[in-house]
């Protein structure tokens, strides 16, 4: 395996954009990755296309020769990844070990997802595919129900309180109100995170992720370039709730972060910075422990006193995260990286961390079922 | 890159099963190929599933790790390829590359798609998912429609006839006919193709493959076999019919073919058995102008002369080929393999053919945006 860098990245802001399609989003992120890289269309040698349903979404499929044509990429294969709302990890987990194996010299890879022109109601359905239809969509259990179980159950067995699932969300929205990209940039205090509109108990509106429409794209070459993919690994795990031992971590990160730490040959508390996976804020107390930065049912105290702030010892999220940002399904796991990519480079802005020359980023599939860690590292 | 070998195959029947889902086909494809590799699922490092759109047609997303993990293969990397009706292939292609490159020894690659439980009229618009949404889908062009016009224009470059339409499924119902998994074994006549129920001009609905349910699933490995995988290429090329110089032949297969015999070393006319996706009875001949077997323009004569009978100089759909084994999408790019595997095993039975050391398959996406060209090879 050979070093394989970043050459560039590009990424639209994240919103509900009713005059712009699924194609004009990816274009624009390609577009702009490219630019960033200072490579035309002609220099991509394969591309890969993490998208969740489009299908769904816009009754366009066959997305990926669909999306690379409009961009001018035409001819090298062109496939779309589907790893639920993990695809864009999914997607750059695969390019990785192709420039990494020497299979190619450079590979862009795109995440987009076009979600606002269907009806909430609609969204939810497509969304609670990536649950199991027999035992949870079709009984109603769509993916706030099923992670505002796993809360209450972390709450159960840990002691984790509301306060601290809100202390993520007032994090959250702070840090994307300092980023011009993000879908919502409205400061919230903890007081409106805990009386939000009810959802589904435990959770208000302000421990959900965003319905957005956006793409991001990375191109990743075998050049050695100033910031490194030290690693990058997926793992899967059961889909139903129900065929799991416990639903207070998830299998899949423990075993994907197992295995990019070794990879990388470091340990958790290395990390400088991470973009973690807060589809609801449960997801992000979760990730803190699956990544091994705290003990299991330590996360909630932990975030609660400010260590993942912006200031913190390891700021998480710093882009705004899934919850203020946006989530765009297959866009999120490529404008992670692309978002500590900015950090990296120092330029991230006035959400700008002291130190990020060791930074992870964490993408989650469903409630659990697929999830993918990539490190990136300034050599 | 390192020799790749097939270490097992197995596949369902292709039908209308009414009491089948999703997850059971593939289930017992993936069974079979375990049993007939001899190891068990926790032998399987990485799993690459190749499914069309089995969120529209099941309502269940996330299938890599939902069909996984009910086939006991739980942890490892566990993801969806889609490329329309070339999901299948573009999931061997990756897996191959990633046991070429050393990534992992051993690779299930599965595919799979459950059709018959949607109405004809919603299994069209599904499927007009491949093509594009905003020049074809939304005014009518159907897939059926779209490849009529392919037909016609054939026929009026080079004077291809109906009779040569025919042939191609006059051929592929007698070979289905001795294949005891196909899904319609019934021997047709010349008559009988050029007077059925017309469907777009000039296509009967004999010129038409089938919608099936079906899976099937192949294991590769590092292990030095005597089935090798000789080389596999992908390519892209306009989705749209409209933003192309011609509608008679399709860039992706050449630029896969011309890859593949590069990497393996061959010349077309060294192939001794073939399959190819006759989507349409148009698409196998323009596949053996493609695939370099005849020049453009000669498929029709060459095909109606009996070349590619089972006892011809290159028998091409010994299995009945997409028009009369079956197409369950998703399955079809790897159910190929696992048929010319039987060939090259002298397994084949009825329809074994006398020669099977150099095989080649080709999967083809949409109305040809993508294409998957395999080569397998007894060494």
């Amino acid at each position: 395996m050979r070093p394989v860098s970043v050459a560039g990245i590009g990424k639209t802001a994240f919103g509900a954009f009713p005059d712009r399609d699924l194609k004009s989003l990816a274009v624009e992120a390609i577009t702009s990755c490219l630019t960033d890289a200072g490579v035309g269309p002609e220099a991509v040698q394969a591309f890969y296309l993490g998208n969740f349903d489009g299908p769904s979404f816009t009754s366009q499929n066959h997305l990926a020769p669909y999306v690379a044509g409009a961009a001018g990429i035409s001819g090298v294969p062109a496939t779309r990844f589907e790893a639920a709302c993990a695809s864009g990890g999914s997607a750059f987990f695969h390019a990785f070990h192709a420039v990494a194996s020497g299979l190619y010299e450079r590979v862009l890879v795109c995440g987009v997802e076009k979600m606002t022109s269907q009806t909430t109601a609609r969204v939810a359905d497509i969304l609670a595919g990536a649950g199991d239809a027999q035992t949870e969509s079709s009984v109603g259990a769509t993916f706030p129900a099923i992670f505002a179980m796993i809360a209450r159950r972390h709450m159960f067995e840990y002691g984790t309180t509301r306060e601290q699932l809100a202390a993520v969300a007032v994090k959250n929205h702070y840090n994307a109100s300092l980023n011009p990209q993000a879908h919502l940039r409205k400061v919230i205090t903890m007081e409106q995170a805990l009386n939000g509109k009810p959802v589904a108990e435990p959770f208000t509106i302000y421990d959900c992720s965003l319905v957005s429409d956006g793409a991001a794209a990375i191109l990743i070459s075998s050049a050695e370039d100033s910031i490194r993919v030290a690693a990058c690994a997926q793992a899967s795990g059961p889909v139903a709730l129900a065929d799991r031992s416990t639903i207070t971590s998830f299998a899949a990160t423990q075993i994907a972060a197992h295995k990019a730490y070794a990879q990388a040959g470091i340990t958790p508390r290395q990390v400088q910075v991470a973009e973690v996976h807060d589809c609801f804020t449960i997801a992000e107390l979760i990730a803190m422990e699956d990544l091994g930065f705290v003990e299991a049912g330590q996360s909630g105290p932990w975030v609660a006193s400010g260590a993942t702030a912006l200031s913190g010892e390891l700021p998480v999220n710093t882009s705004g995260g899934l919850k203020a940002k946006g989530h765009p399904v297959g866009a999120t796991g490529v404008a992670q990286l692309c978002d500590l990519v900015l950090q990296m480079r120092g330029q991230a802005g006035a959400r700008q961390v002291k130190v990020a020359n060791l930074a992870l980023a964490q993408n989650l599939g469903g409630s659990g079922a697929t999830s993918v860690v990539t490190i990136l590292r300034k050599p």
